[in-house]
Order: C-alpha cells, then structure tokens, then sequence
C-alpha cells in the first residue's frame, strides 16, 4: 500500500510537472524523449535536434534534473550526464544557482539550405590523369555475398583472436601510449614496432635488418605501389608474372612504366632473355599468385645473377608467406642477395584482419628514405594507434600463436578440398601448396572457366575466374582459382559438391 | 612457528626440485627467470628466447606448473598461462598425462645467419623517378624538442578526450563491429563514418552531399595527394597560394603539373587574369596557411565566377576549419558552387589526433568514383577500426563537445599570445583570426627571421620562419609564425619573454 502510494504521488508530480511544459514544442519533445529517451545518448539526440530546429528557443528554463528524470522514468544520473554532455557541446547553459538553459544566442548549426541536386557540368574524364581506374576489373565491387565463397583473402571471423587483440588496442590506451601515437608522427614509423619485425619477424626470412631498412606501409598494397611510384616511372620497363597479381599491372600503369609479362612455369618465374631488358621485375618467389608456385633455391640463385649481369632491381613480394612460421621456409631473395637490390615487400595484417591495413618494405636505406619521403606526402604516415597496437601483440607472441593456429587450420581446411574435388570433380587439375589458403586449378578441355563460374554462382557458390591473372590477355588454359580463407570443412565439401552439378549442367 | 616452518618446508623442496634441473642450460635459464621472469610475459620471453638458441634441446620434459611457481616464487597461475601460450606458440607441446615438454623438432626459427653488413652496389638515385623528395625541407625531421614551441600542429595531450575516446576505440572491439572493419573492406569506407559526416559535420560548412560525393581519406594530406594525382598531372598548370602551405607544391611536382604562384593579399588569394590560365587551383578560403586571412563572401562568389569563366577546378582546402562547430562561418565554396567544380578537402582528426590520419574529400561522384579507385591500387582503404571508432565518437557527439572544449583553450591562449606580443614585441605586426591556432607575424624592418629562429631556438623557443611557405622564392618581407597548439597561458609568456630577449641580443 505504501509503495502503490509512493507511485501515485509520484505520477502526480510528473503530471504536475509536465503541466508546466505544455507549449506545443516542450509536448513534441517529451513525446520523442518518451518514445526513445531511454539511454543518455538518445536523451541528447532528441533534446540537441529539438535545439537545432529550433523547436526550442533560446534561453529557455530546462526542466532541472531531477523533474526530467521523473517525467521520464529514467534515472537522475541518466540525465545529468546528458545535460552535463550537452553544456559542453553549446546546446545548453548552465547559470549558477539559476539551473540550465537553452543556449542563446544558440552556437551556430547546420546551414539550413536544403540538399542540393547535384548538376554536373563538368567533363571530368578529359581531366583525369590517371582516369579509367575505376573501370579496371579488378576495381568493381564484388556482386553481393553468397552462401559458398571460395574467394580470396576474406575476412575469417572465427580464427580472429578477439581477446589477444583487445588487449592490445587497450594496451595501446594507456596514457603514456596515446601520447607517443596521438601525435603528427610525420614521416617516422612506431619505433617498437619496427624493433618487432626487425628481431622476431624479418629474421624467420633470414633478413636481418637495420631499422633505417624498414619502411611500415598500409598493407602489403601499399608496399607495391610506393615501389613502383618511385622505381618504376615513366620510360622504365618493369617485369611482372603471367599469369600474376592482377592489381600489379594497374599500379604499374599508374606509375608510368610499360609493362612487360614474364610467363610462370613449375618453378616460378621464366628466368629468360626477356628479363634482362626490365628497369625492375615483380615477383613473389614463396607461394607464386595465383599459382601457388614455390621457386627452388636454385632458381632464385640464377634469377639474382641474372639481375646482377642486367642492373635489374628485384621487388620481392611475399605473398601469403606469413606462414613461414609454420614450416621452415627456403631463404628470401632479399636475404640472399649481396648487392643490396632486391626490395623485400610484407603484409602483417593480410591473413588476420586485413581491414587494419598494416605491412613492410626492407630495402637499401637509400631507398627507404625516398620512400618514407614519399609516403609522407601521400599520407604522412599509418595510424599511430595501430602501429602500436600491433607491436603490443606481437611482443606478447599473439602474432605467432595466431599464425600457428590459423596454418593447422587452413591445412585441415586445404585437405578437406583437395580430397572433395579428387572425388566429385577428378579431372580438374589443381595444384596447391602446403600453408597457402587457395588452389589454381586447370579445367579439362572443352569446360570454359567463365560458363563454370556463372553455373556456380547461380548455385550459391562463387570460384574466381583464372582470367582475372592474365591482365586482359588471353589465358593459357581454362583455369579457376578456389580459397579457403572462409569457409569451414563441411562447407567447403558442400561447396564442392555444387560445384560439381554446375559442371555437370555444362555438359 | 608453523607458518616458518611451512617455508622452510617448501624452500627445502624448491632447493630439491632445482637439483633436479641441474644441467648448465637449465642452471642459467633458471637464474634469468629468477632475475627477470617475474611477469607471464618475461617468463614467456627467457623460455622461449632459450628453446630458439637451442639451449633447451627438443624432447625435454618441463618442470611442472607446481614446480616451476615454485622454483620462481611466482603464482602457478602465473606459470600456466606462460606454458599455455608458449604450447600455442609452438615452442612447447603437451602431451596428456606425461606432462608438458619442449618441442622436437623445434618450429622454424630464425636463419641463424648473422646481421649482413649492408653493402649497396646500386645507383638508386639515376633510378628514382621522383627523386631528391627526401631532402626538401618540409621532409628534414624537427631537431630534438625545446621547451617552448610555437611550432603548428602538434599534439596537445592536455586538450585530447582520453575517456571518451577509450569509450568509442572499445565500443569498436565489440564482436558485430569486428567483423564489420576487420575485413578487406576493398574501395569502401565505413558506411556509418560517411553518414556521420554527411549528416552532422558537412551541413556545418553548408554542404549536403550524398554517400557517393564523399571520400574517407588518412587525413587532409591524402585528400590533397589524390586530387593532385588525379587532377594535377602532367601537362596541366596548377595554381598554388603564396605564400602558401609548403608540401603543396611538393605534391603537385610529384604529380607532374607545373606549378603556378598566386599571391595573397588582406582578401586571400588575389584572383587576377594569372588565374585563368591555371587547369586547376588549390585555396584556403576559411583560414588561409599562413596567413591566417580569411576570404570575404564576395571575394569567394569572384572567384567561382573567374573559375567558371576559366573552366577552372577548384580545389577547397579546409584548413583548421574544424573550428567551424564554435562560430557561425562563412559558405564554403563547395557550397556556392553551383557547377560541382569544386572538390573539398578536409580533415576529421588534425586538431584531436593527428596520428589517427583520418579526413575527407567531397567532390562530383565522378571525381570520388575515380579517387577511389586510386585509393584502393595505392593502399585499399584507411583502417577500418579506426574509422568505426571516429563514426561511434562523432555520432556520441564527443567530437562536438571536443572541438568547443578545443576552440574555448585556443582562444584562451591566442588572447595570451596576442596581449604577451603586444607587451614585449610591439613592433612586430600581427595577424591572427579568432578560431585559429596560429598568428602569422611581419617582423620590423631590418629584423631577419632566420636569424631571429636561430636565436630563439638558443634559448629554448621555436618560431617558424616564415620563408617555409614560399616555396624556396623570395619572401615578401620578413615573416615568422607562432602556433598555441600545444602551450598553456604561462608558457606563451615566458616564450615571448625570451623571444624578445634574443630579439634584443640581435639588436
């Protein structure tokens, strides 16, 4: 009885309360804060809006705390931290022993001209120096998702280490952190996380490298593009693999060098004639892309004295060799070259999250420094708070831990692939390295790749189309590229399993 | 007595337990434990530091948890979480029931080959095709801090919303938000991030656009980069301010644009016939760098008409206009344009956090469709966390309360700045808008600038010459500039104490 009274006498008050707000604007607002005024932030959303349309004029009387609070049903604390919040924002005033009020003059807000239709009476594309990017395959956004991606590098939620990375962003949240990161860095790195790679990363590719060696990037992708930006110019010829990367070509052109296709074998890289002429080649001697081919030490020996006896810069680029962790790796071209011209080009991110965008180049100190001087124009340098995040996470061996639990995983993934096309689809050819996640995979004759990979599609399933490498030429054979970045083992067998129907369907 | 006699008891064992692990590997591994391994991570570090120098060989049975708490007189859970994270790691295996024991064969390590003297045979610099970027002055690194800097753009840590941010760089390590930026996000930008901007940041200036007129940038100096690439390349004539802020005509040469001159008067950027014949013109109009001017309604409504005339693009830089939230400004000239010939540049983390690198471009969606496809060959996207954290923090209305919290101190300073000058100095002429971070000052006639830095810096003060912002020409006069970004009240007085000090020294 006590308790039902306390609340009739408090609604009661509200009502009374309520009653001194009963202009038409003050009844719209506390409608919306009725309707949605539940937590601090949409008590500010609903009160700041209300301000800016100046449904509320200045140097009004807000209702005090707790009379806000009551005529809510929310708590007073609530409140005061939305009031609190929007005094510091300028929405409102405080005035000692006077309570709160609407700011008057109010602080200047949006501009209150409608949308305006775009009309464009540009001709853009006589301008663009560079224009047509955005018609380039590789540029157009992938159709919408689908339930058996055997696309590459997607993001794989379930190997994410949740709990490591927080605790290193929150790491990175200290105090003393945020002062280092915070700050315009111009064109330097994070010192800890150079000293990182440099110690625990660089070395397990037998590199070992001084700090004025290494350059921190925005992912492997900038790594290629700053090299070409400054190595491969107007007027160069840069070599790259055919079939290969098919982003390389494009950053080439935007470079300014002509382009030259080195055919892929076996063992890499055709080390012919052909390369001798190149200014620069690009290469990815560890897992080859898209074919997944490794390059013997005997070949990588060769293709450096041939770069020697040419001048040839070499840009090595370690596509996917993150994995070197788990099974000992043959020595990078960068590690055994005595002339200093090969640069080293590394993703950190690529596997794990590749949304952080963070990655390497080690090279001569001469050209570390034009790079880093370049970069800083570009961009100054990447985000200071992640730089050191990852720097946290691989000091406490996160890194590491990651990668070893991601390879067991894609190897059991891989063989879970291999053994589905061997039994549903056994005339594809397909080749894949142990501690890569993807498979290029050569079709009989007479199944085109590209009918393949429509079938598929209508059936839920999504295969790249060998094409895509071969940078507008035609492909040397029907060939198809599945990964296993994504999926688990009983849909990469489902997966297959379409797969092989659309095939069939093709006849 | 019994608790004593407990500690002898266990120091006893400890003593057994250590005769056990006897071996001279064993020895000194347990005495750097003693010495550092006081912390899971520098227990983590001694062991696994000793199984990759091979002095732990493969197949060696570990102590137990229990054994090893105590030999260490740490806590076993201590101990566990080490052994856990060092099996996951692949440095140790656990076998069940038999106990935990050193890997065999151990996982790749690092190539035990020593650090290679570098020896560089190239000759880079006939290879560089925009070269010598690494010794122009805006890339030389700032001497070693002084206790009194004027320099622009530095880091306030006093001023940055610690909290706050903690709050929204957390709320982005929720699980649906991970999966959301953890991915390859391709040639996007956060949905929500462009909303935010869109909706309550952009309207600010005047400007509505929709998603697709809007880039996510790293900061107002990517904007810049990309629509100079884009733009600005060869063959086109690119008119810059001057003076004017020095990296642009660096930008524009990487470009390959010719670069033209524009001065700046009382108005800002004169516009006179030498305007017509530019392809493109990069203006300040809000708070021009250096001079802090800013350009008159009319001035602006002249120009767009000059641009129109000329066929001109204009490109809109929105320096320190951040501000914009504590006074009403004027339209931006995106906002006048009615052609869609201006693109605008601004940038979201300068004042706050210049080491987060987060800005924008707004532009016809034909120019943001072709920008972004550069962005994505040059580096995909700007890291997604980071994006999603500024989204949460702008739409918690924290960047708001910032920039007023910014803009109140600012102002607090320039007025000491100002009334410190005036006192000491009041011969030097001063410039300085409300709602700027920095006065552009001409000193008196017959008192040179760079001898008057030199002196400064002596004395722990560090002004900037003003000759910075005119591109290696002759200045007008001489000219130095004063930033408050990052000293208090009491500070910019004594600064200007000992500035005039070796003002006086100079005679």
């Amino acid at each position: 009885v006590k308790g039902s009274g306390l609340v009739a006498q408090v609604d009661a008050r509200a009502v009374r309360e309520r009653q001194r707000y009963s202009s038409v604007a003050w009844q719209r607002v506390l409608s919306d804060l009725d309707r949605k005024g539940r937590t601090q932030f949409e008590l500010m959303r609903v009160l700041s809006s209300a301000i800016e349309r100046r449904e509320l004029a200045g140097g009004v009387r807000l209702p005090s705390g707790r009379e806000l609070a009551r005529m809510l049903g929310v708590s007073r604390n609530t409140v005061i931290a939305a009031i609190s919040d929007l005094v510091d924002q300028g929405y409102l005033v405080a005035r000692e022993r006077s309570g709160v009020f609407i700011a008057d003059p109010l602080p200047p807000v949006a501009k209150t001209s409608m949308p305006r239709q775009a009309i464009d009476r540009m001709d853009w594309s006589a301008r663009f120096s560079v224009g047509g990017l955005a018609e380039t395959e590789a540029a157009l956004r992938p159709p919408p998702s689908v339930a058996y991606s055997f696309d590459y590098g997607q993001f794989d939620f379930t190997l994410f280490p949740i709990a490591h990375w927080r605790e290193c962003e929150r790491a990175a949240l200290g105090k003393l952190e945020i002062a280092r990161w915070a700050r315009d860095m111009g064109d330097e790195d994070d010192v800890e996380l150079v000293e990182e790679l440099r110690k625990h990363i660089l070395p397990y590719y037998g590199i070992w490298s001084r700090p004025d060696e290494i350059l921190i990037t925005l992912g492997g992708q900038q790594g290629r593009y700053l090299v070409a930006q400054l190595l491969s110019g107007r007027g160069t010829l840069a070599g790259i693999e055919f079939p290969g990367l098919p982003d390389m070509a494009n950053i080439l052109r935007v470079a300014g060098a002509e382009v030259r296709h080195l055919p892929v074998d076996q063992d890499g890289l055709m080390i012919g004639d052909a390369v001798e002429s190149c200014d620069t080649f690009y290469v990815t001697p560890d897992h080859q892309n898209p074919t997944t081919v490794t390059m013997p030490l005997a070949c990588r020996q060769d293709l450096l004295k041939r770069a020697a006896s040419g001048d040839i810069v070499v840009v090595e680029d370690t596509f996917e060799t993150e994995f070197v962790f788990h099974e000992p790796s043959l020595p990078s071209l960068r590690s055994l070259d005595g002339d200093n011209r090969v640069v080293h080009v590394g993703s950190l991110s690529k596997l794990m999250a590749p949304g952080l965008r963070l990655g390497y180049v080690v090279a001569s100190p001469t050209v570390i420094r034009e790079l880093r001087a370049l970069r800083r124009l570009m961009h100054r340098h990447p985000p200071g708070n992640n730089q050191r995040a990852l720097a946290i996470f691989i000091r406490h061996g996160h890194y590491r831990t990651y990668l070893r639990r991601a390879a067991v995983e894609l190897a059991r993934r891989s063989a879970a692939l291999a053994a589905a096309l061997d039994r549903r689809l056994p005339d594809f050819r397909w080749r894949h390295r142990h501690a890569t996640s993807s498979f290029w995979i050569e079709l009989p004759a007479g199944l085109d790749a590209d009918r393949l990979c429509v079938a598929a599609e209508r059936r839920g399933v999504r295969v790249t189309p060998g094409r895509r490498f071969f940078s507008g030429l035609q492909p040397t054979a029907n060939f198809i590229r599945l990964a296993v970045s994504t999926l688990g083992e009983s849909q990469i067998c489902e997966g297959i399993r379409r797969l092989a129907e659309a095939r069939a369907e093709l006849g």
